[in-house]
């Protein structure tokens, strides 16, 4: 008898069909003699509603009462599906964030869990319960408030409770069957991973992969529990979240895939004293906004004034109080213009294996001059190289580059891995 | 300066422009140097789609989990308000009732309030806040289950909130302007009441004026809690709820109003044996079957077969699982036959001064005679007198009592006030 956290989507409960769907699923997984927690988002759409019945009252809610706004729909759905499983003469219990024991530091609309103390979910597995847990929200153990864990909270829920108890795995319910090697909305022949190590899950997820949020794969591997990434509507494997000791040599693949997004915009700041504290006033000033920063580079000063150029992406939706921001502090941090481009869009590769491979960043490049889109920034990391470039030739750069490292193919070339061995990768 | 709670019905903040007017009129209480707390109501309409999808759900939605989606309502409405006053410049925070204090017995659905440690909204008081509660709902102290409160629980937290903080007035917007002596819907030279007693207004709940709930009332009355019924739309001042010598001599009246209740259904149990066992049966039987019993009477035996018949009222909504309950215990009970009647209205005399006029009985059944209205149960109380006839006729009956005991008319006859002194009601 495993002790199993499953985690469903906003999709997955969308409506009371899809409740008493979901709820058949979990009895039936009760009934294979699993002991059950259950971690269920609002259903699709709700939040939405919620944050327009904000807007409707005001332009800027404060992030408390949306927080103490937002958690009611995990409630409405957790108790569905708690009622759907009552129905099917399941016994099962539904607990707040707050009853379950999840413990947030205070700040509202992104907070971080401090500790966990399931002792109620526990108690409730002890008499044969179902165990449903409200998921993205917790409680501030000092003030006694509600808060919400941002985006991808759920996972982080459901990934959370599975370390604090101990389960054997996390099953990770979504409308995707699993993790593929790009988006196959875009790359007609990406392939579903098998596996995937929680570092190069986390770099996919942080260059925009949706399928999990990068804070609850961070919070995987320092547990070290085991993910499983799979559809709400079939019972075929998908794919599995794990230590790099765990992934068959076979799977160990020195690119694993290529992740893209669209939803930054970038900031170019000109005429800026190329001096570090003028650099500084700027992050400080994006950060204080409320963005976080990404593909920051600065170009070398021009020889006649010392001035330079400061370009780095932030999320669309924040670029216009970021703006603000800069402009107000004109004089203090000194720079001549600022330009906005909302017309980009970010492609990385990502693979453990590419730290032992020095030829992956020349290729890289030279694949995407071939696909004729051209690099606007470049950055990489150990395990990640991403490129900033216009936004419409986005889907010709994904496509370019998982061909070139031989990602879509069966017969995948030979390749280093990540721990120097000569693999065949994904066959 | 004063602590004033406030409560306001689900009409009341129905959307999101009523939300800010609410907010307004808030902010308005506190500009004037008051301090104060305010109980919101889950917006109209929410509680009952929250109902449907449950019962979209399952057709017997366990009281637990349906407490844990009915409290999402409150959450939702206090939220909003508590932005509405923030975007108003006010400092606001809305906490659930679990969070305000609001501790309770764990019956599901129908909890009563134990006790109430409002320390964190006095906190809140203190820096200045306005403070938020969601209302008809608490916490029970062992189990840490999430309760509501039932019908009217919104002004029974109020009150509880004013009694706990030893407000000096707890204020009930609604949709009416006050209590009066009949529905004015009914009657149309219905009055408004200036001042009533917490025992005659308990009363006139009890027999179906809707204006508050019954054990709202009966709360206030145990702590002395000043209650201003007033309504949302206009400033006037509105009805107050108050201890007997509160109520100005001239206002107080022998006879207080006319009430009526369209809720029930009749039940008679024929061919029961007359003893005292039998009817405590059926009675142990209807109030397992989760209904109240109300106007019981037992008529006296026949001769011939030493059998008795036995009527009551339930509430209407339960009657068929009543009769369920009754036919399933048909042996063990021992009658003949049941019939239910579902055409009945129950009409009520209510003053206290009734108890020093004798004539008052008579002068009830000779007004109903003299209209037509065909008495099916009468019963009496010491304050009250409630007959049950044809529900066709409820109305009729309502307006010869109005009349009759001098309610409707400026210039009301001479009566005898509660404490035996001759005053000139309602001038």
């Amino acid at each position: 008898m495993a002790l199993i956290v499953q985690k469903y989507g906003g999709s997955s409960v969308r409506d009371t069909e899809r409740i008493k769907k979901v709820a058949e699923h979990i009895v039936a997984t009760r009934k294979a003699g699993h002991d059950v927690v259950v971690v269920v988002s609002a259903m699709g759409g709700t939040t939405d509603e919620l944050l327009g019945l904000a807007q409707e009252v005001t332009a800027a809610p404060t992030p408390r009462e949306l927080d103490m706004l937002l958690t009611s729909g995990e409630r409405v759905s957790n108790a569905l599906v708690a009622m759907a499983i009552q129905a099917l003469d399941g016994a099962a219990c539904s607990l707040t964030g707050s009853q379950a024991g999840v413990f947030t530091n205070a700040a509202h609309g992104r907070a971080r869990i401090t500790d966990m103390d399931p002792g109620r979910v526990r108690q409730e597995l002890d008499r044969g319960a179902i165990v449903l847990v409200a998921g993205f929200q917790g409680v501030n153990r000092e003030t006694g408030d509600v808060t919400t864990l941002g985006r991808g909270g759920s996972d982080t829920t459901a990934i959370a409770l599975a370390a604090a108890l101990k389960a054997d795995t996390c099953e990770i319910y979504t409308d995707v069957d699993g993790v593929y090697t790009a988006d196959p909305r875009i790359v007609p022949d990406a392939g579903r991973l098998d596996h995937i190590t929680y570092e190069t899950m986390q770099e996919l997820a942080a260059c925009g992969a949706r399928v999990l949020a990068p804070r609850s794969v961070e919070y995987a591997r320092r547990h070290g529990v085991p993910v499983h990434v799979r559809s709400s509507y079939h019972s075929r494997p998908g794919t599995m979240v794990c230590a790099a000791r765990e992934v068959p040599a076979a799977e160990r693949p020195s690119i694993t895939g290529v992740a893209h997004d669209e939803s930054g915009a970038k900031i170019t700041v000109t005429g800026l004293p190329d001096r570090p504290a003028h650099a500084a006033r700027v992050f400080r000033a994006v950060t204080d906004a409320g963005a976080e920063l990404d593909m920051a580079v600065q170009n070398a000063s021009h020889p006649a004034d010392g001035r330079t150029e400061l370009s780095f992406l932030v999320p669309a939706d924040r670029c216009l109080s970021v703006l603000a921001a800069l402009r107000g502090q004109h004089a203090e941090i000194g720079f001549e213009d600022i330009c906005l481009d909302q017309h980009i869009g970010k492609v990385s590769l990502v693979g453990t294996g590419m730290r032992a491979q020095p030829g992956v960043l020349a290729t890289f490049c030279e694949t995407l001059a071939a696909a004729g889109v051209n690099i606007d920034i470049i950055s990489t990391s150990g395990i990640r190289i991403s490129a900033v470039c216009r936004a419409a030739q986005l889907g010709d750069a994904v496509r370019a580059l998982h061909t070139a490292f031989g990602l879509g193919t069966p017969e995948a070339p030979a390749m280093v891995s990540a721990e120097g061995e000569e693999v065949r990768a994904r066959t």
